[in-house]
């Protein structure tokens, strides 16, 4: 591998296989169509191993990602963020060479899409399972009823059905809260669905449930109802999803390389080439009650190991980390070595870092990193 | 101007230059030299600006950073972040370009220039002056007589002084305390300069101090003993810059425009386009206790207004913003229109969103959106 000469993504790619073919395999179990979220790595690169593990069907979280793929020979594109009006120009353009599927919170967007729309889009309406970020709530009904209506007067938007996020998976303290927000969560949109397609008549053409937190996915083995799953992070992991629950520490697939350029021995902190522009400023508390910005692990030629328990990401200022470690383990490191850091959340971090580097060498993608 | 389709961060021109004859004529009233720090701005543009207001050397926060700005026709350059050995090469062949000022805090890094050093480079020794980030300890006399004796008897190598950055000024809550630090932080500092002046008989070629935190900057009418400022941040200032008491809201120089894309009637919440991969995920705390990830403000034609007090930035995903509003303000606020949103924190802002827009449609580069 050649050398690390600044702070570095590392992708691990037979961690990276083994978590797309975990999701491969747990969707085509369940006989559930699987259509992985995109935005934790972005990358046209990390898509083709999901392509080559059977993987047809995307979601995004913007236009701008969604166009990113479709250039990249994705025909089956789900952007899951409430389309709005200002995006109209850029979804027609897409809509005329891809299926594409929008995902609809307001009266005011199925007006635009009357107005405007010139190629046939699919269309979900976005439930509100107790996240409380956006989606209309399920015990809305006048509000589904006429979106619905407005929806189906339209022949060019095919109705598809209901899509929510449960979020609030992500504030559960342990395995069994993440199933009972899952359990919920397609009780919920089982109901959604059953009554608006017994209201409008659409047996026909059933409506579907689509279903994407990665916690729930990653614990979950009750999958009864739902059409489509779209787990997002799953395909790095990372420190905050083995905290909820969601994984082991060794199926994080990737990590920063970052140099070590001060040592203080006052305080044993270890100062690192990292910071918020590498990483982020997402934190998890650990069971100490420290702030803890990424878990330090050593790398290898062809790897990392497990995270070394007596050290911490403890602060991050805009190019600086520091490492807090215990007085034996601040011995181990040294000024002018490279250390490993696996971040607290990937996704934010592939974003800030746009682009990886495998084991041997290759440089992979991401969409931040490339002029469209 | 041009619609806004997706977050765009918008530049006020005529603000931004304002915040830099301010930095111009404070460092001028006070015969120093003004070294501001690009990594806030991170764009050739606003640098061309900062030139024409007579500014002639920089402070940049890494190698790459240094590497942009000197392709860009800048010749004189502090990289204010330790040196350490995997940048070797890079700083040779910078330092063969332009006159390059490097960052020292450890024995080991002036071991690597001795050994591989083949052009001349400036060097500060960074002292800590209570941020405990890095630096050697004021205190740590033996250490840094070492250092200078080691950079002294490498003809490569020009001693030029101290450097310090007192980003404990973050953590003050009014501006006697920023004050206060700034004393501190001078008196330390000349200290440290006079001692050692002394000490290796430096009269010829005095030593200088070098301070640079934006608060302390702002705030201070005292820079007395110091050759060199620093700052960073006035350039565009922030909110957290408001609340810590550097500047006013209106000097604020930058503003994410997000399109308003849901409204939840049941919570007063608002949500826009603009979530963690736009803003990063800082945030302040209000004189509420809410947290604060950016504050909303009326865009206008030419810029936009003061920050609106029955609102605020409540939460973010990584797409996602969720506004809080009071129950009347809700009503000002439509699915469709596109909002102004105060970064909490300009630098990593502007780092995630890799451009800037002005009001005459003029798109300015920054360091992250360029293929070097």
């Amino acid at each position: 591998m050649q050398p690390i000469t600044q702070p570095t993504l590392l992708i691990d790619e037979a961690k990276c296989r083994r978590n797309i073919d975990m999701m491969v395999n747990k969707a085509k179990k369940h006989g559930i169509r699987l259509r992985p979220h995109f935005k934790t790595h972005q990358s046209v690169a990390v898509g083709k191993w999901c392509q080559e593990a059977g993987i047809e069907a995307i979601t995004v979280s913007s236009l701008k990602m969604a166009t990113y793929f479709a250039k990249n020979g994705w025909q089956d594109i789900t952007i899951a963020f409430p389309f709005y009006a200002q995006e109209m120009a850029g979804v027609n353009k897409l809509a005329e060479e891809i299926d594409l599927n929008l995902t609809i919170v307001s009266p005011e967007s199925i007006k635009v899409l009357k107005e405007q729309l010139d190629y046939a889009v699919g269309a979900y309406i976005k439930i509100d399972v107790g996240t409380h970020r956006t989606g209309i709530r399920p015990e809305d009904g006048e509000q589904i009823e006429a979106m619905i209506g407005e929806i189906l007067r339209n022949p060019m938007v095919i109705f598809k059905g209901f899509m929510a996020h449960a979020g609030h998976t992500y504030g559960a303290r342990d395995e069994a809260e993440i199933q009972q927000i899952h359990q919920d969560t397609l009780k919920i949109m089982c109901k959604v669905r059953d009554t608006y397609q017994e209201k409008f008549d659409l047996h026909d053409d059933p409506l579907e449930v689509s279903i994407g937190d990665t916690p729930g996915f990653s614990v979950a083995n009750d999958f009864e109802g739902a059409q489509e799953l779209r787990p997002g992070n799953c395909v790095f992991y990372d420190v905050m999803q083995t905290q909820i629950g969601s994984c082991d520490a060794d199926q994080i697939a990737v990590a920063m390389a970052c140099p070590v350029v001060a040592k203080h021995a006052d305080r044993y902190e270890v100062v690192i080439h990292g910071g918020a522009v590498h990483f982020s400023k997402d934190f998890i508390t650990d069971g100490h009650g420290h702030k803890v910005f990424g878990q330090i692990v050593r790398l290898t030629p062809d790897g990392w190991g497990e995270p070394i328990p007596e050290m911490h990401l403890a602060r991050l200022s805009q190019e600086h980390g520091v490492i807090s470690t215990s007085p034996e383990a601040f011995d181990t490191l040294q000024t002018g070595d490279v250390i490993g850091v696996l971040p607290i959340h990937s996704c934010l971090t592939a974003n800030l870092m746009r682009g990886y580097r495998t084991f041997d060498d290759q440089s992979l993608d991401h969409l931040e990193g490339q002029i469209l």
